[in-house]
């Protein structure tokens, strides 16, 4: 999740940065009913594709219709979700609203909308919609969340959680040729890689740019390389993290690999080279920044004015790099050499959907 | 010149950073009676090889031993000055004094040396050398300085004319084989080029980050890589920035491309590329870097410390990146093939005295 203030629903204790995960841990789910007799947890850091409820937590059902994702581009967390949702073809079940990059200290607000105002949930900010449903709602206002429209309420915030329930609870709703991004195949394998790059690389850029100390950020910075050499290594030989066919892993890494150098490299001083000086890891993120469902969701000036203009703690002059050139991304990367297809027996997904396309100059792919 | 403060001795008009140019202006010079009697201005940004004194400057004259430079290894400025004592062989006549490169917002301070002294001049901090010449001294007080040891006061602090009088004005003691930096015939086309140099690249990089606004920073930013894509196509056909040997222009330029990805990149919002993406230029640095004389004056950590922990408007945790690697300054440059010789004809310096050696680990050449 991104916070809609740094230091909210996050903490630093002996230097360290230590992220809050605490979020509300309702689930959208198939069949309600089967669900809640679960005593199973769910969240967490990575999430859990079969459990059932948090003690507490309550379970929606699945309907077409009834939800509104709000994921702002420029988070990371929400920047899954709205991959997921597209690469599952689940835009007609649920509607996505996306708050600017810059909130304030309160919450990410619905700027970049007309007046101001989320046009579905009428509100100018989440924050409301996390009131509706919590008055005083004491922890980060995050994205993505999930707000029930009839209501106004946030159902859930639990990022892990929600990714995974697109792929395990809406399949329903899937689009013909949705690729399986969790084969159940692969779970067991998959588990520990998506947690090792959430702890090392997804979190671990956020540990060293938050970091209290030089001692706390120095050992941030060598967790974080030595996951991305692990990364590189494993890569070389492998077209996709998990084998043939994109997965739920290669969407969580994504999601930092595209940030890298725009934001990582210079603002949280993961610098001891760019994602561009690893030959692998470089080539691996245009392949998928290339296929549809990945490149088609970033924009890079609402990630580099986010990250800039909030995080005043780090960069106080609020002023926003001009630099890198993003061109690059296009260029080929030679990785169909090692075999594999991207979705699998699936397919593509189609063009994006006009009021859901990136701003023009915002992303190579769609030149000023 | 690098201030004690950052905003000491410059300021910001408009959002755009101003580099104080006063300085004092007085000249060590080999006959005081016939440089005293021109009215021609020296100092301003970028030196004048020839000039007599600015009014109410004093010339001082030439003598081996009665004078100190004290040159902070972090700082841009200094760093000129101590790699032209070194090329010319100074070592002898001018001694060194090495503030280090945290200083506080009073002065560069002798911190590295025993005591926290410096053994020649006695004073802790600079600036006692500065109120020596002028109590109460209100400008910045800077780097390079030479100091008169005798009384203890500071002679100059006019950068951009120091190294040129080390080239005009100490010819006595130049060791045999010193290279002419300063070719008469080459003067005509190298002024527009360090001109050029000064105000778009050794200075360019600090309009971009201290810029006070969005609009300042891009006109710094382009600026600046206007200036790089013309030293990238000047260097494709020279081996030199004047032809087949070093000059003035070369130092000028170097030590601002030294410090380039490991500070201006990221601190300074830089960010096009790094340095090492553009093959002309970083091959041109790497070839100078592995000429005695520049690379074995460089001080990695000093610098890095320096920017880092210094400007705390820029980075007000004062953490200092790891990265990047500076191992691949000793990679092979291939500009042999473009012919010339780096000292004309004369000869390289010998091996840095042990006294003045980079501590190990702070510079490739000196592994830990």
């Amino acid at each position: 999740m991104s916070e809609a203030h740094s230091t909210q629903g996050s903490y630093v204790t002996g230097g360290e940065f230590t992220r809050d995960t605490h979020y509300i841990e309702d689930r959208i789910v198939a069949d309600p009913d089967a669900v809640t007799a679960s005593a199973a947890p769910t969240g967490g850091t990575i999430g859990n594709p079969s459990a059932g409820l948090s003690a507490g937590a309550t379970a929606w059902p699945v309907e077409a219709g009834r939800y509104r994702l709000v994921a702002a581009r420029a988070c990371p967390w929400a920047n899954r979700a709205i991959i997921v949702r597209r690469l599952l073809g689940l835009e007609d079940a649920i509607s996505l609203g996306t708050p600017g990059p810059v909130h304030d200290a309160r919450s990410w607000t619905f700027d970049l909308d007309p007046g101001g105002v989320d046009p579905v949930l009428g509100t100018e900010r989440i924050q409301e919609n996390y009131f509706k449903r919590f008055p005083g709602y004491p922890r980060g206002i995050t994205v993505p969340a999930i707000v029930d429209v009839p209501t106004g309420a946030v159902v859930t915030n639990d990022y892990p959680q929600i990714t995974l329930d697109f792929s395990t609870q809406w399949k329903a709703f899937h689009r013909e040729g949705a690729p399986d991004l969790l084969p159940a195949d692969r779970l067991d394998e998959m588990i520990p890689v998506i947690k090792r790059i959430f702890t090392e690389v997804n979190n671990g850029v956020y540990r060293a740019g938050f970091a209290g100390d030089q001692a706390a950020y120095e050992d941030a910075y060598n967790r974080l390389w030595t996951a991305m050499d692990w990364l590189e290594e494993r890569l070389a030989t492998r077209r996709y993290l998990m084998g043939d066919s994109i997965t739920e892993a290669d969407v969580r890494l994504f999601t930092t690999l595209v940030r890298f150098d725009a934001v990582y490299h210079g603002h949280f001083k993961c610098n001891r080279n760019k994602l561009t000086e690893m030959p692998v890891l470089w080539a691996y993120a245009r392949d998928l920044f290339q296929t549809p469902g990945f490149g088609d969701t970033v924009d890079f000036d609402q990630i580099k004015k986010h990250y800039y203009m909030v995080h005043e703690d780090v960069n106080p002059t609020r002023i926003v790099p001009a630099g890198p050139d993003e061109s690059v991304w296009l260029t080929a990367h030679g990785r169909e050499a090692l075999g594999g297809s991207p979705f699998g027996t699936g397919t593509a997904p189609g063009p994006v959907r006009d009021d859901e396309r990136v701003e023009a100059g915002h992303n190579p792919l769609y030149p000023a």
